[in-house]
Order: C-alpha cells, then structure tokens, then sequence
C-alpha cells in the first residue's frame, strides 16, 4: 500500500475554443493520455503576439480549458501536436508539475 | 507589512462527481482546510486503471473538481480521507506548489 | 523553430467575487499581461482568518477565478494591485510555476 506516496507527473491545460475541442482530445486519445477534464471558460482575453490585436472571446465563440495529467514523457507529443493545431487557430498551452497518489491511473505502470 | 512575499503552500486538486461533494468538503473542514473553491467540469473522460474501463462522465453525473490550498502537513491527511473515499468510487487528486501573499488565510500561522 | 521548447513563467490565480472582476482585469491589462481566462465558481468556502468567520459564497454573489500567465517579474505588480483590493473585499490569489511553449504570447520578447 504505497497509496500515501506521491509521484511526479505534468499537468497540461490547454485553452481553446469550443469547436478546437475534439481536435485536442483526439490527440490527447492518440498519446494515451488516461483521462482529461473540459471546464467551461466565462469568458477571455486573448494572448496574442504583436502582430495580432487582442480580443475578446464572447458571443458566439465557447472558451474551454482542457485539463490532463500525463507522465513527463508525453509533454513534447502533446506539444508538437499542438503546434499543427496552433499553427492555424489561436490557442495557449501551459503546463506544470503536479503529484498524484496513484500514477497508474495516470498511464504510468 | 510582508503582504508582497509569497509562502509556499500546496494546491490540492479533486475531480470527483457532484454527488461526492460533500464527501470531500467535509475531509476538508475536518482537517480545517480554511477554504476551496468548486468548479463545474462541462465534460471528461475518466482516468481508469486496468480493470477498469474508461468512460466518459456525461448526461446524468455531473463532475466537479474541489480546489483548496493548504499547508503541506495537510496533504497527507487529505490523501488519506480520499483513499478510502476513492477505494469505492472514481475520483483523482492531484498536488502542486503554490505560492501565497497571505499565509494566515490558509491556515498557517 | 524552437515552438517546443518549453520557457518558465507564472500562472497567477486570483479568486474574486464577479462584481470585482473588473478591478482585477484592469490591474492585468495596466501591467501589461496578455491574457486571461475567467472561470466561475459553482461554491466556495471563503478562505478567512481568525478575526474573520468563515462564510458561503452563494446565492447572489457569483465567484470568478481569474487566471493568468505572465513573466516573473510581472508577478510583484500584480500583488501589490491585488493588495489594495483585497485590504477591502476578500479574495486570494495563489502563484504556481508553468512553463509555456510560446513565451512570446505572454508578454515575453
């Protein structure tokens, strides 16, 4: 019973809009990710670059935050995955470390 | 006036279904967590082991995740409630570092 | 290309009422921070010290998590903004490490 032991992973959001969502998943699905959560975004302000004026995602247009747990080895699929993504549609990814209790549900035997 | 240095702290994140809730909070009263926050999780796809299948909480069940920041000597007694409550139901935790400008309203004197 | 390096930076996250929203993204854009997302809170249990009894937030008054990622040396900015607000309203804020893949898209040249 190791259940009280703490292991490193990375956790990985990702903001996106709406329609973005199940390109994310698919890939999180494609990397064995073992599981995200989608949590509803009220509303943003856009990152953008200098040459992109910010904006206001309103109105229309769903803002979601997508949320996973991975092993550290799965940080640079899911990146360069993104990157295709991103390279076409705005969207930001951040990630950091975090502690689970119980990696195998994490996809780390 | 030390309000602008920050104190380590840990942030503890739940991802369990609405009905544990109060599971969950009254762990967090107990050991006297001094506060958290709940989330509504619009979608997520839960993090299986083995035996488990993966499923995706939808329709009937909605998901939360409980977020709370507390001293480090509190993280073991949460991940020790959890694991009992997690031993029947699905549920994840995870851990990370936080930094805090007001320590006392976290519980640390 | 270097779009999957990843770059260290501060994810800020500030829990306030909505109608205090405001104050709070205003403060964000002065300092210049390129973006942020808002998140509502479903419940919470405020985060109060000794003086201060622990309350509900529910009913009338919505409660926002404002998350944001800006380089280091914005953090001190924004806390000593947030130190004026909070000396009157409640809320709390928490910093963590991220690492981002584009820091040009957080106010990072």
């Amino acid at each position: 019973m190791d259940d009280l032991v703490l292991h490193p992973m990375k956790e990985v959001k990702v903001v996106v809009s709406g329609e973005q969502r199940k390109l994310v998943t698919d890939l999180l699905d494609r990397i064995e990710a073992t599981g995200y959560t989608i949590i509803a975004i009220t509303a943003g302000k856009g990152h953008g670059g200098l040459q992109e004026s910010h904006f206001m995602f309103g109105g229309m247009e769903s803002l979601e935050m997508i949320l996973t747990v991975v092993p550290e080895e799965k940080v640079e699929p899911i990146l360069a995955g993104l990157k295709t993504l991103f390279s076409h549609q705005s969207g930001v990814m951040f990630v950091s470390d975090v502690a689970v209790s119980r990696r195998e549900y994490f996809g780390k035997s």
